[in-house]
């Protein structure tokens, strides 16, 4: 069945003053669990555990996490020193997404105006950055599914109304953000108004497609069909996929890409057979601090959990024989020149993309 | 530890008159069990089941299996017809590796050549042709191996001995045919003289890589990391690939490569990056039949293969939702025009492959 809004039953994130209750992404889709939080500490053990996963989702979830060290901390002496430690700890959960020390610096801009008042007051103000950064959120990823469906559709052309396939690798759904999802907020604007189905790289070595993406879209009502990510390029390669949209987890000034591990493979067979590859992301993503591509912090996680097939289950095993190792970058870096638009939420940059993103970055 | 000479340790197929028994692949690394063929109906259904898989050796395999089937039939009523029938069954195993096909066809024509002889003497010629198509196959991988590696060597240049890391998809080794393999024969010629890393594809959704390439170059004593598929692109990027060698399963008359679904994206990340990208196979592999790849037939598999994880282990289990179907196509086709050499027993082809592989052809 298919959904008519762009709305989704996904939701990832219950916070608010006092409480911080993440769905635990690693069970998925077997079960439905919370992971309560009562610390900032908790916020970063769920964000490195992978709990908790999506650049903006990241994000905001960090935020509530450091409104609730507030509160926790706010009768303490050396409540301001142990909060600000708390928040560079949780700054440091991961490296590549820059959504999450974006929205760690926001928490101590606001703090930092706060000093002086008086506790209770401090916190409140917390609450409301992070009750603000994911209002923001979730009205960029519908803005995003705005700006992206018009722009695919413009681009592909055809009958209006014509199905589409639309391939993506990992996550960039409700389950990485606060709202409808950045990829998948502009499948599912499409979706609301003509025949979508999504092919899914099932994205090794976590799954997030063929657990989370799969998922989300099923319980939305739109199709979706897990691919091994190997059959992405040959699935490309036969005039199958009408386009491909990802997120990111980091965006340089450059508009080089860094996003899961695959991605860059997938834009590379996009180009070789002219199929649009776009990248949808909120402004929070963009990092002007970043030069190039080359300059963005890639993660590299264990290789235990490459040979793990399913670390999160309850009997982890591995196919591998013993004493073999494994590497397992978390993410790559497509250049800019791959990349036929970047969809945030102040509007869609196409190639060149260095003046185009400085342009939307400066917009209010 | 290093190997010095250019064998190997790992012999997957013991055959001979009346006996044919074939190493379970499926059930590497975890054990070595040996499936037992007592008629051409055993060896299809191996070959089927991916039991014993590789372009080379289900040749090898088929052959043995009609030798079996001659033996078995020889004092029926209807040896001919029945004979025929089982051998038009086991050509029918797999689609597209030829050399299923063409075993099956050398075996053919010696049956009808011996026709009017009597059935001991029938099966006697049956099994002295499989014998021979067995040593060919080892003889080519020796061939394979020696051409690769000079080719290589000449191509990177370098200080001699300097050390090389080599990238591969599948499973192109011992266990992919008689000998010391196609791609991995190659990688064992330069391992005798160089320090040599092999980087293993896990190779989804079968994981001959991260079960078998690692499982046989530890054996032997090669050091070999496992990559998840989807870190290729980024690791031949990264400049930490001197070249990426594979095997096929058929290569058309114009050059192009049909090779396990996941080598197409290999080829491209490096032509990308100017890394070599080399097909090691034997001419049997070759179909002047095919004119180019799109007439290669492509085997589509059940997707429920994809969806369990291990499907040939003891507790199969899938980590995507209930419902969502999957798709796997299991080999893709790489063009003529990405590969940078094929290497055959006969000596290497450069572009352009078309006249080079005719010529290879025709060699005795």
């Amino acid at each position: 069945m298919k959904s008519t809004s762009i709305g989704t039953q996904v939701v990832p994130i219950s916070a608010g003053p006092g409480r911080l209750r993440l769905l635990d992404q690693r069970r998925l889709p077997r079960e439905e669990t919370w992971v309560d939080c009562r610390s900032a500490d908790d916020a970063a053990g769920a964000i490195r555990s992978l709990a908790v996963r999506g650049a903006p989702l990241i994000g905001v979830a960090a935020a509530w996490g450091l409104a609730l060290e507030a509160r926790r901390l706010a009768r303490s002496a050396g409540f301001e020193a142990a909060w600000e430690e708390a928040a560079s700890r949780l700054a440091a959960a991961r490296p590549t997404a820059v959504n999450l020390a974006a929205a760690v610096e926001r928490m101590r801009a606001a703090f930092r105006a706060s000093a002086g008042g008086a506790p209770a007051a401090r916190v409140a103000l917390l609450e409301a950055e992070a009750e603000r950064i994911e209002a923001e959120d979730r009205a960029a990823c519908e803005a995003m599914a705005r700006h992206g469906a018009d722009w695919l559709a413009r681009r592909l052309g055809g009958e209006p109304g014509s199905p589409l396939t639309l391939l993506t690798h990992c996550n960039a759904g409700a389950l990485a953000t606060a709202g409808i999802g950045t990829a998948l907020g502009v499948v599912r604007a499409l979706a609301a108004e003509r025949p979508v189905t999504v092919f899914a790289d099932e994205t090794r070595p976590f799954w997030q497609g063929a657990r989370l993406t799969a998922w989300e879209l099923a319980r939305d009502g739109i199709a979706v069909t897990i691919l091994p990510d190997v059959a992405a390029a040959s699935m490309i390669a036969s005039g199958r996929v009408s386009a491909a949209i990802v997120g990111a987890d980091r965006i340089a000034a450059n508009g080089d890409v860094a996003n899961k591990v695959g991605t860059y493979g997938v834009a590379l067979a996009c180009r070789a057979h002219g199929v649009p590859f776009i990248v949808a992301a909120p402004r929070t993503t963009l990092d002007p601090g970043c030069p190039s591509g080359a300059t963005i912090p890639i993660e590299w996680r264990d290789g235990t959990e490459v040979l793990l097939l399913d670390p999160a289950g309850d009997s982890p095993f591995s196919v591998a024989p013993a004493g073999v190792p494994a590497l397992y970058p978390a993410f790559d870096v497509t250049p800019a020149t791959l990349v036929d638009a970047i969809v945030t939420e102040a509007g869609v940059s196409v190639p060149p993309h260095a003046e185009e993103l400085a342009r939307l970055l400066a917009q209010p």
